[in-house]
């Protein structure tokens, strides 16, 4: 289906910050366009977008899709309680489908509040693709792998993360290599993934430097930083997306921004887990590329970008003690365009652009949050909920109009969480 | 009209924390019953809370609701352009009754997501109170007050806020003296308002402590802090509200312990504006009453209390790296029946118990961000954003069902605002 978006206020990327502008956009084989390319007006179907913003759908660069069978589960307790008592004893007996059914209610609530495409890392073979593929969203998923050596105690995960490939690769969905640590992968395994993404030309994922435990153990253990560590196994480079990044010592910036990776940071997860604050105005003074991701909702306990936005600006304001620190243009710039950048899309995702994919999400600015409309852009870090989206359309087509999905059923979703949750929780 | 609310999952204070549990509740007269009192059942319209968590209304317990006409509006500036280029200027030519359509855009939102009562100060004379009035809401309002003398230069402002109660206090809508702040008010108008608040019986609130500026500024014209400065005037005793109270230095903690007072705190505001954190888990150490509140539109943006309590625990659990500092059952306490007893309804507003005013929420447990229901009160400090709120009900009243307002024609809001931002703005 074609589609004319009609009437309005469209996000663009101006030449110093966001602006918006009243223009129709035409939606053609699953990309954006700003004019008709050639077809008559009557091969596209109109959307009414009247006192709607709309904009390049977000991008949740960090998370953990069937973790949501988990939400609220887990909190108000020690970090080891978190784990090792609540959340790993449903990860060991969890079957697939269970992992399914979590990943898809994720999806309903990334739809639900304005997120089109996820960076997932998982431990349940195919069944975050199978939820991203069947809700519409976009994805980039990796098999969490660990061991000290690729080929040897890491070989079984890494086999199910290509066979993964192998099987659900396609336009919306990409994969990536995902070593879920340096204190779970050894320096070798690291190597070895560091050559075979380059081979195959994947992306690299991997949790960094979250905890001062980590980095105390990896001076210890190794000498050096869990980034320096990274650095010297090849590890970092322009394809390479850091989670968390929330205790950097010495040179650990410079060495990120040298290799041209990309951090992503989890402002709520840190502070829920009791980690702090990651250094965001260093990360930006150093012209890294920093994006946003909500982590699994164990330590959120949402997937909701709009609050994860709020969230991170508030906080380094605070930190800074500078109202100017982190302004909203910047935040949604790294749930937007950044991540697709990161992503070796320039231009193509998280922007609204000639050419670009359609991932597009509509805000209601008649919404109490909205109103009266001073600034799209200040609303979308500092008043929006998430709420405010009620269509979302990824890759040309609607996942969600007027607040209905178009592609979950979300009661036999519900159904079966439900079912999932007594059993296993 | 009496109902009877059935089949809802009910929030309940139990003997060490809050808890739910599967039960009917009456509402007869404006209050809270546990049974029918005597009455056959068919004089209760039932209502139907099957798959919704019914809690006591959230409480703002500091905003400046005439604001919200300036949302969005002022953002990602420094404080001297913040205050005297941008919201000052508006304050100085806006009419009353673009207050009034602010106020009540304000009752909107905070109706939408999940508030039933309010603590403003403002400063264009009746109008909170009407659109708290026409809302349905619950509020105590005062009129901000400034000057050195409250019979003196103050006195006009003071006779508008007697001229106001005597206008429109009633059951749902009560006052409070409301000097501005110990850098706008001297110490001899605080005194005088202390006497005039005693005499009255009425509850006080104020500005305190919010700024590094305001804080160095006393000890250098008064050569102590603004709470000492407020404890030698007399200020500062069980009936008192203190909102902000970020930058607490010397014995300020302990002196407000003494006193008796109510620290509100208001941390998106105080994050936004640069001023930093409140130190929540010294106020709760001492035993301090702690509330929550919003502020104004122009610092946080939203008057959404479910924002505020998710961005309350996440702060102090990164302040002090730990997960299990202000967990949620202390933060939605915060929200709702600390408030209830600073506003000296300890056991009646705030809480569902027998005779309590019937202030209630009704939360969709179905929402993608609520599902599954693994710990409906980590839910609400972690997971929901405000939109689960689908029914209000105020004073035995709905003001909202099924998510339409009962009291509020949006659609006239809207216009009138608009016509009001079009003008002023």
């Amino acid at each position: 289906m074609n589609y004319k978006i009609s009437n309005g206020k469209i996000l663009l990327t101006g030449p110093d910050r966001l602006e918006t502008a009243e223009r129709d956009l035409y939606i053609l084989d699953g990309r954006i366009s700003f004019g008709p390319a050639g077809l008559p007006e009557e091969s596209f179907e109109v959307v009414d977008a009247a006192r709607h913003l709309v904009m390049p759908g977000l991008i949740n660069m960090h998370t953990h899709a069937y973790m949501t069978l988990m939400r609220n589960y887990a909190d108000d307790v020690g970090f080891d309680e978190w784990l090792f008592k609540r959340v790993m004893p449903v990860e060991d007996t969890l079957p697939l489908e269970g992992a399914y059914w979590g990943s898809l209610l994720a999806c309903m609530e990334m739809i639900r509040t304005g997120t089109t495409t996820f960076m997932d890392m998982h431990m349940f073979r195919g069944q975050s693709c199978r939820a991203a593929l069947e809700s519409g969203m976009r994805a980039w998923i990796g098999r969490g792998l660990v061991g000290a050596d690729l080929y040897g105690d890491g070989l079984s995960r890494f086999r199910q993360g290509l066979e993964e490939q192998a099987e659900y690769e396609c336009g919306r969905i990409r994969f990536t290599l995902a070593p879920h640590a340096i204190y779970s992968c050894g320096p070798k395994l690291l190597e070895q993934v560091a050559r075979e993404a380059a081979d195959r030309g994947m992306r690299k994922q991997i949790h960094l430097s979250e905890s001062d435990n980590e980095v105390d153990d990896a001076l210890r253990k190794y000498g050096k930083t869990p980034v320096a560590l990274l650095r010297d196994t090849g590890f970092l480079d322009e394809k390479t997306i850091l989670a968390h990044c929330v205790k950097m010592r010495g040179d650990d910036i410079s060495i990120i921004k040298e290799a041209g990776s990309t951090v992503v940071t989890n402002p709520a997860s840190n502070a829920k887990l009791g980690n702090g604050f990651a250094p965001l105005q260093d990360f930006l003074d150093a012209g890294i590329q920093v994006c946003l991701g909500t982590d699994g909702t164990c330590s959120n306990n949402t997937l909701n970008m709009f609050r994860e936005m709020g969230l991170v600006s508030l906080i380094h304001k605070a930190i800074h003690r500078n109202p100017v620190t982190a302004p909203a243009d910047t935040v949604v710039r790294m749930a937007t365009a950044n991540a697709g950048r990161a992503l070796g899309l320039a231009g193509e995702l998280g922007v609204i652009a000639e050419g670009a994919l359609a991932d597009l999400i509509f805000l209601d600015l008649d919404a109490p949050s909205m109103f009266p409309v001073n600034n799209p852009v200040s609303a979308l870090c500092y008043s929006a909920c998430g709420s405010e989206v009620d269509s979302v359309m990824i890759d040309g087509s609607f996942v969600m109009r007027k607040g209905e999905y178009t592609s979950i059923d979300a009661e036999r979703v519900r159904y079966e969480v439900q079912k999932v949750a007594d059993q296993y929780l």
